[in-house]
């Protein structure tokens, strides 16, 4: 046997998945094949579909399949704040707890080694945003890495040229974390940001 | 917004897969959209033709997606022994253990309650191979659930009326386990099965 079997074929495609090793990818082939070859073939059209058709909002930067996603589309959101984070995914854990401002998804952080300036992430865009007179806060929500903090130094710079309000998230001891179990810098974080009661 | 955006539709079908929850398929969603919309096209061609493509061996029943598997095909193997299994991966794993004779997948395991009997697992197939005088031995490999001793039972019985040799694989304590974290019903087997030395 010399080319590969459209089994092994399919397991390698898998493994394009985050997260999926070699194992997980057989398991998953072996299963669908055994169990559910409909919902298979369902998945393969709409994953054709969506990687052919979902683009990005002209506004946020989020993933839609239309020229403005829902939130932008949404003319009852609060348009005197917007939050500012990295990937889209963000945009979903944040709505979650009930935020209902605009977004800026930026698809990155900056990364000057990697190439990446203010215009991949779409700050040329942002900043036509900032000019608006119905915004009045930008709330920086990018990760806690060294990136993610360069880039919302950048932008505040941004904001705050516009004489507008900007803000970071708070850092501290999550909600129902034992803090035993907390890593010291967050911890220092929680320290540092403690508010008079 | 009433109906699913593309995107949610996406992360829905994701779920078909085994072991992939809401929050997996989400992430695999984002991850694919964007880092590699490639890999996700091709995932998506790959699998509409295997799900439309691949059976089961005439011989063996495992996958494939020609006539007979490479293993029923490969004239090299040993066609004195039969190793019985339950699943297609189970032919993967015995398969990585060196054993180079022929295989047979019963695809399941008997289960009257769920109307499973022993034609639904090939065993009238079997029946024929058993026939075959170059078959010397029956090595019995189904699961270690009551439903797999069952079965393993039935076909013991069944090859034994046609006075072939019969095993079972040995059970016991893994290579490279330790003693303090194997199950007593595992230890309890390994004790029955101790070997003089």
């Amino acid at each position: 046997m010399t080319e590969q079997s459209l089994l092994e074929q399919l397991v390698e495609a898998l493994r394009c998945m985050p997260g999926i090793g070699r194992k997980s990818a057989q398991r998953i082939a072996h299963q669908l094949l055994q169990r559910n070859r409909d919902g298979a073939k369902h998945l393969s059209e709409i994953m054709a579909e969506a990687m052919e058709k979902i683009g990005h909002c002209e506004r946020c930067r989020t993933f839609t399949e239309n020229k403005l996603c829902h939130h932008c589309e949404n003319p009852k959101r609060d348009d005197s704040m917007i939050c500012v984070v990295e990937n889209p995914s963000d945009v979903d854990a944040i709505e979650e707890a009930n935020y209902r401002g605009r977004y800026f998804v930026l698809l990155g952080h900056l990364s000057p080694l990697d190439g990446i300036g203010p215009d991949d992430l779409g700050l040329d865009e942002f900043q036509k945003t900032l000019e608006n007179d119905e915004l009045k806060e930008v709330i920086l929500a990018t990760n806690t890495t060294v990136e993610g903090e360069a880039t919302a130094h950048f932008i505040s710079e941004m904001v705050k040229a516009h004489g507008k309000q900007v803000s970071r998230i708070a850092h501290g001891v999550p909600m129902g974390g034992e803090l035993e179990y907390v890593n010291s810098i967050t911890i220092a974080h929680a320290l540092d940001g403690r508010k008079a009661i």
